[in-house]
């Protein structure tokens, strides 16, 4: 007998694989800790793995610091078809899978751009890749058919198939997400040489600190995975705040015109930097147009709202709440497309809702 | 005829308050611009300064940089009873107010932790200070009148008076504003080195580099205003990068251990900072528990979950929605109270919605 897909690491991505994949294909897993294997299969409806059955995709998803170990070990073992794995950086996995002689045309590494703050196949859900790209970063010497087993895996839990190659991709997620969490985490590391500071904070502070609050555990394991190539990124960083503290300390001495002008570079890059970032339906912020409402502090009174503009026929995108301690009333901002805008405004204030910027 | 309050700079900060005033108090408007005056006065209903009528609180809401000077001068032809600003830097202000030869013990600064991405007076609110803290900064020589009456000031408008100094006003708002600004300036910077990775961008990077798109001229001038203070909260950020991109190159060279030490002490240092940063309603981010539930991409989805909720008997406190390009279903999280969240999740899969960690 031989399963569609082995499942190998039975945490949040590959209890969420499996369970994506419930009822279209038969999936085997395998876990270390019995108890997580135990609660994965129950939750994906899928089959332990005896060890011995064969498939013709074997999936690891482990952490990266294992990665490597096992997909040697499966392939030595020609337990599959197609080897692939769902780790954040791809570089050192593949070179580790040369390196050991296994059948590299046999190999062809990815990594879903998914995940949750919380781990765990308790923490499994079947629509985690839904619309979310699933990078794909063959070997030179990968085969097509490799290539494509990995693809329709992709496609069947819902993602994006993305094709680039395992440098590009290192370089790519240390931008996106490993050099975010460096930086954050400096920030608000900073914040502790004076806690009560915070009370002022508004959303710009929440917003820019929030993921300082992930796992040191898993990140040290991540950022030690892409080291190098994280280096020089987070490099560039200290080296603009090096010069920015630099331009804030002669203010105070010679002329303003240099450390202005250098200050005004940086938020200018940054502002360029910031546009490249594409946010909700991948599209730029501009693209959407924010009608605030201001709200009495009640239940039900976002419901309400959002019922009324579902009346107007208007299709609401996101909804940013917005209340502080003691304040009797809140602000919700209901993101819209842009020529939808002056509509759902004249039609919440005809309903006698309190639009906050009416033009 | 004496006024109430005589506002002196009428964009986003000056039309607001006279707008919350409206109605409460009899309010002048000043602005060097004469359509932005008219617009303000329209918008606010209040009355446009004649250059003689005196006031009993003198209030300016100007550029940080030229503060200080029409504080001055309205104090040198004394008409008012209290003179206050809004400048977002505090203790340069005071020092050109004292060594100006004004009477300090009728001033005292004040600082409403307010604002909109948005400027100008059409940005307006009457609502705009409501629950939000309004920092008063008053000099030793300040006269307990003159704190009493900025304080009446912020409550009127709905703001929370918080008591503090120039000096501690200063350091706060570095930590809490300024320096946020400048890393995440510095961050999203670093992303034109390949505008391409930005497609890979999840909601992390979204968040960390939101306010990199903020006004670079407005900014130029709070930074430079408070560049004494802000100089060495952003060498220490620089100083922790450098270390970690010291880590980075170590971890290919030597033992791990210092290296992987020091990264994990930098992201253990962030998550305590986190720690300190209020979220909604001012209270720690585990004070809430959140619900995901999927949901089809369809007008009216929303609402009806919120409906539902609503019929539940659940207070929701905040929504996040979260979905991508090419995503035929999106993830609503509704934030709820602990207690209220296993109820939520009962009373949504009653009614047939796909809760997503139902426990």
């Amino acid at each position: 007998m031989t399963a569609d897909v082995l499942v190998v690491g039975a945490g949040l991505l590959g209890t969420s694989v499996a369970m994506a994949l419930h009822g279209s294909a038969d999936v085997l897993l395998h876990d270390v800790d019995p108890d997580v294997l135990d609660a994965a299969c129950r939750r994906a409806g899928a089959r332990a793995w005896d060890g011995a059955e064969r498939a013709g995709l074997a999936l690891v998803c482990a952490p990266v610091s294992v990665t490597g170990d096992l997909l040697v070990a499966l392939m030595r073992d020609g337990v599959a078809g197609t080897y692939s794995h769902v780790a954040s950086v791809q570089a050192g996995v593949q070179a580790q899978v040369r390196s050991s002689g296994s059948r590299v045309d046999r190999y062809c590494g990815g990594h879903p751009m998914a995940g949750r703050e919380r781990g765990g196949p308790e923490a499994g859900r079947a629509d985690l890749f839904l619309g979310r790209p699933w990078v794909l970063c063959p070997a030179q010497e990968t085969g097509a058919d490799a290539v494509e087993a990995v693809a329709a895996l992709a496609l069947q839990v819902g993602g994006v198939p993305v094709h680039t190659t395992a440098a590009a991709h290192d370089r790519d997620v240390a931008l996106v997400s490993h050099l975010p969490q460096v930086v954050a985490s400096a920030l608000a590391a900073r914040l502790l040489v004076a806690p009560g500071a915070a009370r002022l904070a508004g959303p710009g502070l929440q917003d820019s600190t929030r993921i300082a609050a992930s796992d040191p555990a898993l990140w040290r394991e991540v950022l030690t995975a892409n080291a190098g190539v994280l280096a020089p990124l987070v490099q560039g960083v200290a080296d603009d705040l090096q010069a920015a503290a630099g331009a804030l300390r002669a203010l105070g001495e010679g002329p303003a015109e240099p450390a202005e002008a250098l200050l005004v570079d940086l938020l200018r890059r940054g502002g360029a930097g910031r546009a490249t970032v594409p946010v909700k339906r991948g599209e730029a912020g501009e693209a959407f147009a924010s009608v605030p409402v201001s709200v009495p502090d009640q239940p039900g009174r976002l419901a309400a709202l959002l019922v009324a503009a579902g009346e107007a026929g208007v299709n609401v995108e996101d909804v940013h709440v917005d209340h502080l301690p003691g304040r009797p009333r809140g602000v919700i901002e209901l993101v819209v497309r842009p020529p939808a805008a002056d509509g759902l405004r004249h039609a919440l204030l005809a309903r006698g809702w309190q639009v906050l910027d009416a033009r």
